[in-house]
């Protein structure tokens, strides 16, 4: 056992598929970490019954419906409970040594902002933050001082095998990509996809928004503009290769000939413990019994191959708008956000959430000046303008 | 164009595969690199061609049938013209930044030691002398505070994803293999292999030895040892996987669900950029305007299987003499030796290779001690006894 102090951890979107993994491997170590802030949208049962569980000092319900249910599961407690987005951030004002952002959308924001102007280490898995308002979390970031560690698999892949020292000789970086669950369906039959079919992600367990964003592949463009951002290098060298077996997740190349990998199962716990120890590794497999913990990583055969732009055009229209600057992203990313859920409430079909998004962009002006207040403004905007195009289409 | 003094080389076994791709790579950095040492052991024409377009200070052949062709080609240099392998140590007594040993067999020892006695950095592809006497070298380079570079391409892809810090969560490190010409050959057939069949690699242009040493996969049984010394890494830790398109080189596991792996062309010129620019990396291939120095690295399938201990006994031979400890290795390597000879000479049938290694390993002493008195005693002994037994055979 350790002397030093415990480690205190914020998790935003406890109850989701972030959360619940960064809280399964954080409860592995008592002696190691403890919970400051647990928070989570709407589910208060799984966010009262991960607080009974875990401890934390504070819990936070942005939601306000269920509020009073969390308070009754809790109040056997001295658990300080709150309610609202204000709420969220004032808890994050408390001493927090690492900040796990597992929210989904742009709701990620603000929290990731206040947590980098206290200097604060960042574990980032929210990319739809990154991708509308890349230039601010940087900028936050390093005026403040703060650390943004790359979360998302793909891009932690990138970050295990990062060398400052190296950045120089980078040929390009490699992102790959499942495919998702329509990489070989035949395009006539896209437009008859369901949301329950798109819901069944091949290789990973994920929430609603990233599995549809999986089969659209625009998760993928997401991710170039991610890597954009996280790296600091341009579009064109961050290449996206499909790989169905997912055993690779990502790759640095360099000018010398050698590229880099990081390697693992489908699971987000390892990029989580990864952020959790560094710069340190925690080693949780060793230590686990439990042979669920062990999926085995199968590379007797490992495909690749290029992408289709015909079967997906997210991924050239999302490399578009970051070319484009500005606001770009951002508009691509609020009418991506409103595309996914009406297609999930069956409102549009699935190639409609393309056209979405291209409608959208289409139409709006996408400024140049990042701040803010133009990022959440063109985030309304763009959100109002995609729900009125998908109303007009509905009739 | 730099402003710091130039790097200084000595290139050891130049006119060999390794010492070429050095000198390849060298060649295009005329302000980075001067060559003080260029030494072979008999091809004095060759040496004689590459000191003409080199200009090292000093030119060794240790070697001394061909020592008059060489004094005569190179008359009108100011080169110095050295012979022998006491001058050859002499030569390493120079202000040498760097040291490639890419000479062949157990007569890389003493170059090694010299250059680490000198608190000097060897990048060491000579994997022979790491075998005989990975405790002497290891010893030697902490005693004076040399450095040891791992420049074999397994080895290689291992330093390049190596991290002091995180060395305790090692779950284990896999070297990959080819598989060789003879992965698929079925095994009653291998007593008619020829040495002609077995020099042709599928995938690498090597020497002599180190082919028929992947031919019978005793190659990796070295490398296995290599690692465990290199890496101080116990022999259960260091896993071997057959992955006949050669694209990953190494990978490291950790205990918390992480591969971090190198991949690259099957081209020593990458693993030696890497040890010639390090810590750095040299972009060599991005000012490359030669279309052959771009090897296409095709991931389009890649194959993983297990080795088959009953097709290859060499790496299980390996495994044992490293767990016996004291001088097997070395008698091993000694035996291993002799025998390529003898096979490359047609003296003894390909799977004759092991029976050799195994007589010998069966009847000499292992001792405990290791010292450069007895490792080049038992290295001795082991070849009489293995050419005693050759002979025998032969009648």
């Amino acid at each position: 056992m350790t002397e030093r102090a415990k480690t205190s951890l914020a998790v935003l979107g406890a109850t989701g598929s972030i959360g619940r993994s960064v809280l399964d491997i954080v409860g592995r170590y008592p002696d190691r970490y403890e919970i400051m802030v647990l928070a989570a949208h709407h589910n208060a049962e799984a966010l009262a019954e991960l607080a009974l569980q875990h401890r934390p000092r504070h819990v936070v319900l942005t939601g306000s419906e269920a509020f009073p249910l969390l308070e009754s599961r809790l109040s056997e407690t001295d658990i300080h409970l709150h309610q609202g987005d204000a709420a969220l951030l004032s808890c994050l004002d408390e001493d927090i040594d690492l900040t796990v952002n597992g929210i989904s959308g742009i709701a990620g924001l603000l929290p990731s902002l206040r947590v980098l102007q206290h200097g604060g280490t960042l574990a980032i898995a929210n990319k739809e933050s990154l991708v509308a308002a890349g230039a601010l979390l940087k900028d936050t970031c390093q005026r403040y001082d703060g650390i943004i560690l790359p979360t998302d698999s793909e891009h932690n892949a990138i970050f295990q095998v990062w060398y400052e020292r190296h950045v120089k000789t980078i040929s390009h970086i490699t992102l790959t990509a499942s495919g998702g669950p329509f990489l070989t369906t035949p395009i006539e039959d896209f437009p008859h996809i369901t949301a329950e079919q798109a819901l069944r992600h091949p290789r990973w367990s994920m929430g609603p928004k990233i599995s549809i964003d999986s089969a659209t592949m625009m998760n993928k463009g997401l991710e170039i503009i991610e890597a954009c951002v996280l790296f600091d290098l341009p579009e064109h060298q961050v290449e996206v290769m499909v790989h169905p077996q997912s055993v690779i997740h990502g790759m640095i190349t360099y000018s010398d000939g050698s590229t880099l990998a990081q390697l693992g199962p489908a699971d987000m716990r390892v990029p989580l413990s990864y952020v959790l120890a560094w710069p340190d590794r925690l080693p949780w497999l060793a230590e686990s019994q439990d042979a669920t913990d062990h999926p085995k990583l199968d590379f007797s055969k490992l495909d690749f191959m290029p992408l289709d732009p015909a079967r997906f055009p997210s991924v050239e229209l999302a490399r578009q708008a970051w070319r484009q600057g500005g606001l770009a992203p951002c508009i691509m990313n609020a009418a991506n956000e409103v595309a996914v859920t009406a297609f999930l409430q069956h409102q549009i079909g699935f190639a409609d959430i393309m056209a979405s998004v291209e409608h959208t962009l289409s139409v709006m002006s996408v400024g140049k000046e990042i701040s803010l207040e133009s990022v959440l403004d063109s985030n309304d905007e763009a959100m109002a303008v995609t729900r009125s195009w998908i109303a007009k289409k509905g009739k």
